[in-house]
C-alpha cells in the first residue's frame, strides 16, 4: 500500500507517519507513506500558496495552481493517477466500512486543506472523493488525513502483527467491545470480575459476548440494528429490555 | 483554557500542540496544553505500563495503576480535579455542539488509550466522559485527543485572530459552506463564477446562501433538518426539490 499526502505541513505529518505501528510497517516495507509539500510547486515568486477569497470574506484560500501541479508530480512519480481524497467537512463521514474498502486499493492520495480550504476548481478537476472525519470544525486537514492513513494502514497485510490483531475491536464486528482488565486483580479494592480469572473459556466467551451486547444496547443502540446477531444474542437483548422496563415500573410506583 | 493530555506518547503530541494556531495561542498565553507521560508514574521496576488481558485474548492493555497515579498528579498540579475525557470508540460521537460546550470550561483533561485500550477500572473510577471521533478503528487515542484539543481551542477567546474567523465555516451555522475561489480568475480555462467578480455584495450574499443550501441539500440533507432556515431559504429548497423531480420525469420518459 502506498499513500501520498499533499500538504502545506509535510514535517508535521512525517513525524506521525514515522512513529508507532505505521513507522514499523514502513520500516518493514509493507507500507509507504509519502508527504509532499504543496508549497514546492507554487510558481509565485514569493512562494505564496494562498490568497484572498473572490467576492470578499475573511480568511485565506489555498490556490488552485500549486495543488494541481503538486498532484501532477505525484502522478508522474507513481506512474499512475491515484484515487485522490480531499479531507473536507463537506465530505461523506468516514466509516469503518469505507476504511475497509480503501484498504483494498494499491494506493491512494490525500489532499489536506488548511485555512479556509481550497479553491473550488481543485475539487472539480482532480478530487475523486471528499471525506469528513465528523461534524466538527478543525484548523486543517492534516490530522484528519493522518487518521484516515492510520485507520486504513492497520488493515493492510503485514502492518499489524498477530499481537495487535484487530478483529475483536469495537466497531470491527459491529458491536462495542466488552470491558477488559489487566493486572493487578485487585487494585485498591477494585476487583476484576471473577469469571475472567476462572480459566473457563466457554463462560468467559459468554460473559464477553453479553457485555458487548449490553454496552452496545446502552451506549449505541443504533449499532445493534446493523450488527450480525444470533438467536441467543437476540434473546439476551430481550432480557435487557425487560430489565429496563421492570426498573421503570419500580421507579414509577 | 488549560488542557492536560495523559498519554504514552507525549513527544508526538507536543509536536502538534507546538504548531500552527495552537502553538501561536500558547505563545500568546491564551491557551495552555500540557502533555503528561503516563509511563513516568508506573511503579513497575521495568517501567511497564501494559500487560496481558485477564481471561485471555490478543493484545496488551494499559494498566490501571500508572493512569490513576498520573491523573492524581495532574489534579495536584492544577490544584483541582479537571473533567476527564477518555477518547474511546465506545464514547458518544463528537459534534460541534459538544465542542462549543467544552470551550466554555476553564480546563479539562484527555486520556489517550493505546494498544487494546485501558483497564475498565480506570473508566469506572476517574473517567467523566467518553468521546469517540467516529465509527472507525485507530491505533491509539493520541490523534483523536489532538483533534478534540484543536476543535475546542479554536473557539476559545483570543486563539483565532479576526482573519481566521470561524463563523462562516461548514458546520458552524448548520449548513455546508459555499464554494470558494481565489486568484487567478481563469486557470487553464476554469473560470470563477461571474457574480463573485461583480462587486455587488447583495448578489454575492444571495449566491453564497443558495450555494450553501444547494450543497447541504445534495450532500448532507440530514443537516437541513436541524439548520436555522428563513422563509426564502425554504422556498429555494422547494425549487431544488422541484428541479430534481423534473429531472427524474425527463429521464424516465
Amino acid at each position: 500500500m502506498r499513500i501520498d499526502i499533499l500538504t502545506l505541513f509535510p514535517e508535521m505529518c512525517e513525524r506521525f507517519t514515522g512513529e508507532s505501528i505505521i513507522g514499523r510497517a514502513q520500516a518493514k516495507g509493507v507500507l509507504e507513506i509519502k508527504c509532499h509539500n504543496i508549497r514546492d510547486y507554487t510558481v509565485d515568486r514569493q512562494k505564496r500558496v494562498d490568497d484572498a477569497v473572490f467576492g470578499g470574506g475573511m480568511g485565506m484560500l489555498m490556490q488552485v495552481q500549486p495543488i494541481i501541479d503538486c498532484f501532477d508530480a505525484v502522478c508522474q512519480q507513481t506512474g499512475k493517477r491515484p484515487h485522490l481524497i480531499y479531507m473536507s467537512p463537506q465530505g461523506k463521514v468516514l466509516t469503518q466500512q469505507r476504511v475497509k474498502e480503501l484498504a483494498q486499493l494499491d494506493s491512494f492520495a490525500i489532499l489536506c486543506g488548511h485555512y479556509e480550504g481550497v479553491d473550488e476548481r481543485v475539487i472539480e478537476s482532480i478530487v475523486d472523493e471528499e471525506i469528513s472525519i465528523g461534524d466538527f470544525v478543525l484548523t486543517g486537514g492534516e490530522m484528519p488525513a493522518l487518521i484516515l492513513a492510520d485507520a486504513v494502514s492497520r488493515l493492510c497485510d503485514g502492518v499489524l502483527s498477530g499481537e495487535e490483531c484487530y478483529t475483536d475491536e469495537s466497531h470491527y464486528n459491529g458491536l462495542l467491545e466488552y470491558p477488559q482488565y489487566s493486572r493487578p486483580a485487585d487494585f485498591r479494592g477494585m476487583k476484576v470480575p471473577e469469571v475472567l480469572l476462572s480459566g473457563h473459556h466457554a463462560n468467559i466467551d459468554k460473559w464477553r459476548r453479553e457485555q458487548s451486547l449490553k454496552r452496545t444496547y446502552e451506549k449505541r443502540p443504533d449499532m445493534l440494528e446493523k450488527a450480525e446477531l444470533t438467536a441467543s444474542d437476540l434473546k439476551f437483548i430481550e432480557s435487557l429490555k425487560r430489565e429496563k422496563e421492570d426498573k421503570k415500573t419500580v421507579t414509577s410506583e
